[in-house]
C-alpha cells in the first residue's frame, strides 16, 4: 500500500472536511513553529498571537511606567472575575461564577474541603482511580483533614455506586475527560445519580474546556476546576479556575482563605468575612503577567461557538482514525469511538509507546507519552486540521514500519508535561 | 524656612551619603519613569531592566516556538527550586531550602498544616494581631481545620507569652517587619524562645526578604514564606516562596500534595509520595511566565552582599527622617528609630493621611496609604537614593502646607496594594 498518499481521496476529503469546518479554523491566530503538526495542546496549548503584545504591554507599561497605579488603572485587582466570566462562557457557565485562581490542585483542595463543611455528616467521596494523579493526591489529602474516606470507583460504576452509597455520600470527583485515553464520561448522567442521593458533584474539566460543549449550568454541576494551559493556551502554568454554582456560593467556605476572598480586602480587618460573589475562591494575589497572558490567550475564542468547536474537534479525530484504517495500522485505539464518549484526543497503545513518540517528534509530529503503552494525541479544533490528520496518520505509519524493523531496545524515560 | 532647600546642606549630605553607598546602588537596572520617586517597592517592586527580555524569550521562543519541549529544554520544571536557592541566598538559607510556589497565603496555609501535624499534641499558635490580615485569615482557617487554637499576641509580648504556654505551644507565625508601621522585630529572640519550649517559628518575610540582612539558617528559623512582588521585584502577583529548614523536610507533610510535589511525577502512580526534597512543598503546575519574570528581576542583586544592602537600607530612611527633621515637619513617625528595630521603611501618621498620599503621588513621589492613618514610605536600596529621599521629604512639606492651609474634607476610598 502507498503510505505517502499522493493523489489518495483522503487528501480530498481531508481538503472538504477542511472547509466544511472552517469556521472554527483560527490557525491564523496562533503561532506554529512551521512544518509542525502539534497534537500536544492538552498538555500545553500552542502560542496565540495576541499573547506576545498584551505580555509586553504588561511588563512595560502597566508594570513599568504605571506601576501601583495598574492595580486600579488595568483593573488588575477584577481580572480573576473578568478572566473567570470568559472561561464560564466556554463551559456553559453564567457570569459570577467562576473565577481565576491559583493551580488545579490547590483549587481542588480548596474546593473539597469547601464542599466538605456543607453536609458534614456525610463523609464518603467517589473519585475515579484512573483520575490525573493530582486528583487522588489532592484528595486523599483533602479527605484526610476533613475526616472523610474516598473510595476510587470507576465513572462507568459510579452510578451504582452512588445509588448504594445514598446518604452517606457527600461528593463525587471526576474528570470529565479521561487525561490518558481520552474517553469521555457522563457529566449530566454522573451529577443527577449524585443529586439523587442529596450528594454534590465535583467536575474536572482538564481536558475539556475549550473543546468541548459543555454545560455546567444546565447539567447542575455544582462545582468544577480547570486548568488555563491546555486547549485554553495559556501558557505554560497558566493560572487556573473555579466554577461553584451561584446556589451554593453562600455556603461556600474556601479553606485558603487568603485576603483576596475576603469581603473588603483593603479594609484590613482582622475578621475574614468572605466575599459574597466567587471572589471567595480567591487566595492571594494572582500571578498577574501570567493571568493576562491568559486573559490574551482566550481572544482566540471570540466569536466561536462551543458546539461548532465540539463539532470540529468531533470530526478531526474520527477523520485521524478513517486515516490510520485506510494506512492499514492497526494499533490498539484505547479512546472510544463513539462521539458521545470521546473528548478531544485519540490515544494508541503500542508496547514502544514512548520510543514511537519520540521518533514522531523527530518526524515534525508533537504529541505525547502516558505511562504504560500510551501514544496520545490531543486535536485542538482551532489550530489542528484534517490536513494535518492525514499527515500525523502518515508520519505515524512510517515510525511503525521503521521500529517493525529495529530489533533495539528504546530507553525509556521520564517525559514532561 | 526655605522648604525648597536650594543650597541647604542636606543637599550636600545626600549627595556624600550616595557615594558612601554607591555600591548597592542598581538605579540603571531598573526602570523607573522619569521625575517618579518611587517609595511604594514594599507593595510593588519596580521593573528590572532584564525581565523584559526575558518573558519575551519565554513567550516567543520558548512557549511559542519550542512548545512542551522547553519544559525539558528550558528547565521549566526545575525553575521552582532553581529561583527558591536565588531567594534563599538572599534571606541566609543554603540551598535545597527554599522553593517558589503559589502565593503567600496559600503558602502559610500548607505551611501551618505541615507544622502542625509534627507535634500534634502541641495545639497552641500565637500569631501578631497587627500581622496582615491575611495571615490572621488564613492562619484561623488551617488551625480549625487542625483543631488548633489561634492567640493573637503582639510581638513585643511574645517571649512571656511562649514561656507560659510552654509545652502546650506548637507554633509562632510572626512577621519579619510590621507591613503598616515597619518596625522590625526580633526574629532570632523569639525564634529561641520558641524553640527552649520546643515550638517552632514560622516567619513571613514579605516586608523583609532583600532589604534586611536575614540568616535564616543561623537564626535556626523553622519555616518561612514570603512573596515575590515586592523588595524582589519579581513583578504584579510574582510567585511566592517557602522555606523548610532541611532539618524539618523529612517530617514537612504539605497538605496541597499536588503532582508537583511529588517523588516521581511522571510515574503517574496512585499512591502520593513526597519527594525527599524541598520539591515536595511544591503543589500544581507554577505559572512560568511569571516565575521566570521574577527569575529576571532577581539578577538584580547579582553580586550585592545583604549586609552593604541593609546598610543602604538603613541609611536612607535614617536620612530621610533627618531631612523631615530639618524641614521643621513634626508628624509622628510610627516607625522605631533605633537601626535594629527598623525595617526598610517609614511611616508617619495623618487624620488625613490619604489624601495627603494621593496629593504627594500628584507631585511624583509615590507612597501609599493604609488604615487608618499611615503614610507608608518603602525605600528600596537597590534603586532609591537619598537624594530621593531629600525630595520626597521637600515634597511632602509642601503637602502638609496646603492640606492645614485647607479646609475641605478629602474623600476616602480604598487604595489598591
Amino acid at each position: 500500500m502507498d503510505r505517502t498518499l499522493t493523489d489518495h481521496p483522503l487528501v480530498t476529503r481531508a481538503a472538504a472536511l477542511d472547509a466544511e469546518h472552517a469556521g472554527v479554523d483560527r490557525r491564523s491566530a496562533f503561532t506554529l513553529p512551521h512544518g509542525v503538526v502539534y497534537l500536544d495542546g492538552n498538555s500545553l496549548g500552542a502560542l496565540p498571537r495576541a499573547v506576545a503584545d498584551v505580555v509586553a504591554d504588561v511588563v512595560t507599561r502597566q508594570w513599568g511606567e504605571r506601576l501601583i497605579q495598574s492595580w486600579n488603572e488595568s483593573d488588575w485587582w477584577g481580572a480573576p472575575e473578568r478572566v473567570g466570566d470568559r472561561i464560564g462562557a466556554l463551559v456553559g457557565a453564567a457570569a459570577g461564577q467562576t473565577v481565576v485562581t491559583d493551580s488545579t490542585s490547590a483549587n481542588l483542595f480548596k474546593v473539597f474541603v469547601a464542599a466538605s463543611r456543607m453536609q458534614p455528616w456525610r463523609t464518603r467521596v467517589l473519585v475515579d482511580p484512573d483520575s490525573f494523579p493530582t486528583d487522588l493526591y489532592v484528595l486523599e489529602s483533602a479527605a484526610r483533614l476533613a475526616g472523610f474516606t474516598v473510595e476510587q470507583i470507576h465513572p462507568g460504576r459510579a452510578p451504582e455506586r452512588i445509588a448504594q452509597l445514598g446518604d452517606k455520600l457527600a461528593l463525587v470527583v471526576y474528570s470529565s475527560v479521561d487525561y490518558r485515553t481520552g474517553e469521555l464520561w457522563d457529566l449530566p448522567g454522573i451529577t443527577r445519580a449524585a443529586h439523587a442521593v442529596g450528594a454534590f458533584a465535583l467536575w474536572d474539566l482538564c481536558h475539556s474546556a475549550g473543546v468541548l460543549d459543555l454545560q455546567l449550568d444546565r447539567d447542575g454541576c455544582d462545582f468544577a476546576v480547570g486548568c488555563g494551559y491546555k486547549y485554553l493556551n495559556g501558557g505554560p502554568g497558566a493560572p487556573a479556575y473555579v466554577y461553584v454554582r451561584t446556589e451554593h456560593l453562600e455556603g461556600f467556605h474556601n479553606p485558603v482563605s487568603g485576603w483576596h476572598g475576603h469581603a473588603r480586602p483593603f479594609g484590613m480587618e482582622r475578621e475574614y468575612d468572605p466575599a459574597p460573589s466567587i471572589s471567595r475562591a480567591r487566595s492571594g494575589t494572582a500571578p498577574m503577567i501570567s493571568l493576562l497572558a491568559l486573559e490574551a490567550a482566550l481572544t482566540a475564542y471570540d466569536g466561536l461557538e462551543v458546539t461548532a468547536v465540539r463539532s470540529r474537534s468531533l470530526s478531526l479525530t474520527a477523520f485521524f482514525v478513517e486515516c490510520l484504517g485506510a494506512l492499514a495500522l492497526d494499533l490498539p485505539v484505547a479512546t472510544p469511538m463513539e462521539g458521545g464518549r470521546r473528548g478531544s484526543q485519540v490515544s494508541l497503545r503500542h508496547p514502544r509507546a514512548y520510543a514511537v513518540v519520540q521518533a514522531l517528534i523527530a518526524r515534525g509530529v508533537v504529541g505525547d507519552f502516558r505511562e504504560p503503552d500510551i501514544i496520545r494525541l490531543g486535536f485542538a479544533p482551532l489550530y489542528v486540521s484534517h490536513a494535518d490528520c492525514l499527515r500525523a496518520a502518515q508520519q505515524l505509519a512510517l515510525v511503525i514500519d521503521e521500529k517493525e524493523d529495529e530489533r533495539g531496545e528504546f530507553a525509556q524515560r521520564a517525559q514532561v508535561t
